[in-house]
Formats: structure tokens, C-alpha cells, sequence
């Protein structure tokens, strides 16, 4: 039978899966300190809710049964988000859950893409949304993206900025040019990054039916960046006004002075980000990862007014979204961060022979009530090959039974001394594997 | 658009999915305590690697992508356990594995059942396993299995007992006594708990080939139960011998009294116990919750001698598998566990009026950044408001600014107080969710 990797199905070592583990628990710490509630969503949704969202319809995987026969079940696709089966699920339990509620969702998700270089078909997504029911206060939208930047401070990673634009402000100011079809508009222009500014003038002329003049000035609009209040007046500056661009502007800049008030430098408004989704009807946020700007956006979302709704009753939104996997394929990748051991042991009690191993477990079980991780070796050959089994694994500490009483030996400095199951305890340092940046 | 449940897909709300959490990370905990390596694999296997194990094939979802046209892809199918996969990782990976290699897995698992009452289609299984290259000491047949009754008596749940048998006992029996085809007689035996005696026997007759002394025979086998020695003795009373029922009569009473040994109790030997997979070579265990028989063996597993090979290498293991979702969802349903609150937050800081919001945030950034879970109130109604909506979420403190500095009140007792949030901590009791035995 051929073993091999499967393609955009990553795979960690047990020292990679280590790193990735370290940074999902911070993610998730940062998250509950912040309040917010975690859940689960099924990996499964019906077709038609994951058409919702009918642009990436392309890329879902859909199951059928192996040796199922009977065509009554309705179609079941694997999730490519985790916001659709969020909003799914609000719905659903909309009686029970207290709002606003504040949700985390750490989860797998699959896209059926065509198998080719860098694209994951699975991958970690971490999320963050609030949800009011009918209304969402706005503030909301300058305390969510803080909280993905306060889980970013607690990761071995460089700095992360997020980057801000609002829905309103482009739609606002498309219609106020005159463009005939905003979306279009809004599709090329995210198209800014990968394509470059001329081929993207071209679109917007070709694709989105702009005049050569409206081209200019959306593509003026796209190079705004900045940190305060002065964004409006560089878009004010461009002739162009609408009620709706107004609206937009007030928004943009309440939540980048107010993020920025907050934690300082957390956020810069950068108004060539469109977001492709349908769904975001006021503040869109993109993150760089500061000096990794060619991995694109690690954390993205926004705010939608409208997704979540049966009909009747609307539950207004915003979230954002971390590509956990891309982010850790990258740090392990080019050796960014680096676990202290491969193995959760950090004790290795010894046997001097067979006949002992007995008594070596109860050692390594006493160890174990008081919170230390330990092992007993496999073996009982001679102390230098059971202290070398260690070595290779990272096990910093080698506990032996004499004669004259228990000794723990430091492998790393050689240093051997009494100890005593019931008081001895490493450093803390050594506790548990370490992950720091490298 | 319908938004319904779908039968076998579980989902929980947040307070009960805090009971999953706070369970999963206890295994996770004493797994690691234990010295097991976290890994995680794809949720996704080649088709030929998932019929390795013909018996569940009927029960594989199969994954297609929704628009994809190219057929050159391999088949896909969903994982149904984590055995499988591992075995292909193991394989995948040998040259950069370290042996005996000890690791946990902790992830959801799909099987295309039919829609019927209480069979999960989607559930996670928590399984340790260890692997030798080409050999495996007999120890960890007992080192294994005590890691789950060891993380069974971190949780909030009734006693666990692990019920023993050995495939070598009932394969040298059923031969010595001369049954046509062992693996027919076990596939019978396994279902004694289901059907009863009666139908067994005629079973063991009709479909196995044996006659109705032989048939009697087996029965008698399986109907043995004991926590030492004295069961080896019960079945050669049956006056049945040859060396492969004697190898397996001393594993067993081996790892049965081993077991005992170290932890009184956690083990019984079970000649009933068969387990239908045609894997496992030596050592096979299933698990009782005490007074919830009814839910059958919620941690299963056993010994594999020749399941992971190359062909021209092999790699024995053992190991178990907990069913999480099934004793989860029993714990809930039953009402057995409960979480002190559904959200994380230890405090809410009220807001006097929303010019003052940003004070507030400030307030909670302050108290997250020393570890305490801290949220701000959504609104800055009247107190008592405020208030209301900390006691409906189980928000033990609310935190207040007033002229004369901050304050906390306990919203339990009704005390107040002065408070720093330099320096102010809740109990530790308080701090995080605790989940309890109800």
C-alpha cells in the first residue's frame, strides 16, 4: 500500500503539533479572558445553507455514504467557514442563547480546491463574534478586532496590525462616482495586492464599467492609509461626498481612533481592503503579520448587519477569523518558533531491572498526582543507555532508586541529587514543553 | 430555509459545551502526565487505507467535490477511527519517530450510519496509544490501560472498570475444542451482551459450525469473570489445554494482577469479551461505567501485533479509544455534570454612562491582563439592570466606578467592596467554569 502525503492535508510531527497546540491554548485563553463563550459547530451543514454564500460554492466537499443506497437524506457538505455554520446555529438555538453572545469556535474547516502549491484543502480556523439580537452596539466593532490583537501580544509571533476599511465608505463613494455596479467594483479592487494597480485600472474599466476618470478616482481612494481622523479628510479631499460616504467616514474613524486609544498602534485604516464577501455591510478588517506581508491576511473579518436573520428576526454581527494554519505552517516553516522537548515528559524514572519496573511505575505515579509529567523507561539496560533514552527525547530530569534512597539527576548539567516523590518539583520552566520564539 | 437539528451530528450549547471542554482537557491533562505526545492527523484517508479494516467499510463517508470535474484524484473518505490513521502516520513518518512512540489523539470521527436513534454519525474519541519498532515490552498491556482509568478518576464521573480478555484465550480454546472457524465463534460471542445466551447458542450452532457441546462449551468460557489467578484456574477446570490458550491464560493473569497491583480494582478479566475487529492479537479491553451498564463499553481497545507494518517492517501497539461524545452526551442528558456558568467571565464591569465606556474597557483590559476573565456591560443602564444581566449568565462579580474609586460586589452575597484591579483576585473556585458531579 503507497504511504505518502496527501495534498493541502498538513500533517505536524509530534514537536510541530507541539507548537501548534501552545498557540491554540493561547488563543483560546485570550479569548475566554475576553468573555467570550466557546462552542462547537457539526462538520457538516446542508447544501443550502452553505450556498448562503454562493460564491465559494466551487470549493466544498460533499459526502455520500460508501454503501448508502436510500437518496431521502438531504445533501451534506463539509463546512469552509466556520461564520455560516455560526450563524446557523444562532438561528437555530436563538431561544436559548443570551445576547449579545460572544462566541469562540476553534475548528477544522475543508475547501475542495484543486489540488496546487500553498492552498490548504484543511485547516484550523480560529474565530470571534458577537451577536445582538436586532441591534449590536458599535462599539463592538473596536472590541472584537482588539481582542484578536490581545491574543497576538500573547503569541511567539512578530507583531500583528490589523487594518481597517468600511463597507459604507466604498459603497458610498462608488455610487457617488457613478459607478454602475459597486460589487464589481469591489471585486476588482480587492484584487489590488496579487494583480498590481494597472492591471487593476484595466478591470475596472473592462469588468466594472467605470470611465478611465472613475477608474483614477476609485483607485485614489484604495491608496488612503492612515491612523487618525485625517483618512476622512484625505477621502473628503477627493470632491467626493455622499450620505452614506459620510456615514462610512464617521464609523472608520470612531474605530480607528478608538482601537488605536486602546492599545496603541493596534489598527491603520488602509482603504484599498474589500473583503470579498457579500455579507459585511460596515467595518472589513485584514491583519499583516509585520515582515510576512506576502503570507496576506491571517485574521479577517467584519461586521454584517443582515446574515444572521429566519425572516422575521435579524442577529447583527461582527467577527474576525485567524488562518491558524497558515500562521503556524509558516512559523514552523521557517523555524520562527521552536518547542523546549518533543515528549510532555519531563522525568524519566529509570529501572534497574525488570524485576523493579513495579516499583518505578509507583514511583512515576506518585510523580504524576503532583502534576509532573512522567515516564518510566521502556528498558532496564545500563543507567547510560535509559539516561541517553531521555537525552533524545528532551527529557531533562532521570530518576533512580538506590540503595541509599531516591536521586534525581539534570541530564543537561550533570548535577545529581536527593529527591523525594512527595516534594520534588523542576522549575517551573521545565514544567511543561515550552514554546518561545527562536 | 429549514434550520433543524441533524439527527446524529450532537451539538451543544455553551454551558454543556464547557462540560465537553473541561473533560476533554482533563484526559488531554493526565494523557500528557502519563508522557503521551499530542498528535493530530487529517480528517481524511484514502479510500484503500480505510478498507484495511473490511468490517466497517459500509459505514465510510466518501468526500466529492461539489463542482470538481477532474477524476484523477485518489478517493477520499472521511476518518471512523483514529487507529487507522495513526497506523498510516506511524508508517508515514517511522524514520522520524522516536520508539516506543507514545501518543494521544483527541478528534472527531464520521461514520455514514444509517439514521437511527442514538447511533452518532459525527463524535470524538480520545485514544492513547503506544508503538514499538518490531517490538513492544508486554508491560505497557498494562501501563495503557491505566492511563485511562488514571484520567477516568480525573473526571466528575461514576467508577470505571476495565473489563480484560485476551485474544489468545479464546482463539486456543475454541481451537483446542475444535471449532471450524475461531473468528466466526468470536463475531458470535461478541454479541452475548446484546442477544442473550440463548440466541448465542444457537448462533455458535447455526452460523459458527459448532456442535451443541462445543457451543456449550464456549459459553461456559465466556461466562468467567475474576481480578486474579483463580480465573486461569476456572478455565482449564474446563479440561480444554494447548499452548497458545496457555500463553494467553498467563498474559491475562498477568496483566490482570499488574493492573490490580498498582491501582486496586481498576481491572476485571471478562471471557466475554471478544471485540469484532480482526486486528488485535493479545490483550483486548472494554470498560463499564458503574451503574450505567446499559451505555455499553465506553473505552475499548487492545493489543495489535501486526497491524502497522510496511510489509517488511512492523510496529506492534496497544491501545484504547474513549468514546467521548457518548459519555458526554449521558453525563448531560442524565444530568449527571454541571458547569457553574455558561460563560467565562468572572466579572462584569458596569459602565455609568457610555462617555465612561472606554474607562470601563480599560478597567477589564487591566483585570484580563492579571488572568481574570473580565467583560463590560453591553449597555450602561441603571445598575440594578446591570446587574441582571451579570446574575442571567452566572457572572459572579460586577465591578464599579464610582467617585470614591473602584468597587466589587459580589452579586451572590450582595458584599461590596473596595478594589484594585492591581491587586484584586477572585477565589480561586470562582476564577474559571468549574464543571462538577451534580
Amino acid at each position: 500500500m503507497k504511504i505518502a502525503p496527501l495534498s493541502g492535508f498538513p500533517e505536524f510531527l509530534p514537536q510541530d503539533r507541539a507548537v501548534e497546540t501552545h498557540i491554540l491554548d493561547a488563543l483560546r485563553r485570550t479569548f475566554e479572558l475576553n468573555g467570550f463563550s466557546g462552542i462547537e459547530t457539526r462538520a457538516v451543514e446542508p447544501l443550502d445553507q452553505l450556498l448562503r454564500k454562493g460564491e465559494t460554492s466551487k470549493e466544498i466537499y460533499m459526502l455520500r455514504r460508501l454503501q448508502g443506497s436510500d437518496h431521502q437524506e438531504s445533501e451534506l457538505g463539509l463546512h469552509f467557514d466556520l461564520t455560516v455554520p455560526f450563524a446557523r446555529y444562532v438561528l437555530e438555538n436563538a431561544g436559548k442563547l443570551l445576547f449579545p453572545f460572544k462566541r469562540y469556535q476553534i475548528q477544522k474547516v475543508w475547501r475542495g480546491e484543486r489540488p496546487q502549491d500553498g492552498r490548504f484543502r484543511e485547516f484550523v480556523q480560529a474565530d470571534v463574534d458577537v451577536v445582538g439580537s436586532s441591534e449590536l452596539p458599535a462599539f463592538y466593532d473596536i472590541d472584537v478586532p482588539l481582542t484578536m490583537v490581545d491574543a497576538f501580544s500573547h503569541l511567539p509571533i512578530p507583531r500583528v496590525v490589523i487594518r481597517l476599511n468600511n463597507r459604507k465608505v466604498a459603497q458610498g463613494f462608488y455610487e457617488a462616482i457613478g459607478a454602475p455596479d459597486t460589487l464589481a467594483v469591489l471585486r476588482v479592487i480587492d484584487k489590488l495586492d496579487k494583480i498590481g494597480e494597472a492591471k487593476v485600472e484595466k478591470e475596472l474599466i473592462d469588468d466594472a464599467g467605470l470611465s478611465h476618470q472613475q477608474a483614477q478616482q476609485a483607485l485614489r481612494l484604495a491608496s488612503i492609509r492612515g491612523t487618525d481622523a485625517s483618512v476622512a479628510e484625505r477621502v473628503r479631499d477627493l470632491g467626493v461626498s455622499s450620505p452614506l460616504l459620510d456615514e462610512g467616514l464617521e464609523e472608520l474613524v470612531t474605530v480607528l481612533e478608538g482601537a488605536n486609544e486602546l492599545i496603541d498602534g493596534s489598527m491603520v485604516a488602509d482603504l484599498s481592503i474589500a473583503r470579498g464577501l457579500d455579507y459585511y455591510t460596515g467595518s472589513v478588517y485584514e491583519s499583516t503579520l509585520v515582515g510576512h506581508e506576502d503570507l496576506g491576511s491571517i485574521c479577517s473579518g467584519g461586521r454584517y448587519d443582515s446574515l444572521v436573520s429566519d425572516g422575521k428576526h435579524t442577529y447583527p454581527g461582527v467577527g474576525l477569523s485567524i488562518g491558524v494554519s497558515r500562521l503556524v505552517s509558516r512559523l514552523i516553516g521557517r523555524h520562527l518558533v521552536q518547542a523546549s522537548r518533543a515528549v510532555p515528559t519531563v522525568v524519566l524514572v529509570a529501572v534497574n531491572d525488570e524485576s523493579q519496573r513495579r516499583d518505578a511505575t509507583k514511583t512515576a505515579m506518585a510523580l504524576r498526582r503532583r502534576g509532573i509529567a512522567a515516564d518510566v523507561s521502556p528498558n532496564s539496560a545500563k543507567f547510560g543507555k535509559q539516561i541517553k533514552y531521555a537525552d533524545k527525547r528532551g527529557i531533562p530530569f532521570v530518576w533512580f532508586t538506590t540503595d541509599e534512597g531516591d536521586q534525581v539527576k539534570d541530564i543537561r548539567s550533570g548535577a545529581q541529587y536527593d529527591a523525594d516523590t512527595a516534594t520534588w518539583m523542576p522549575e517551573s520552566e521545565d514544567l511543561q514543553i515550552r514554546v518561545t520564539a527562536a
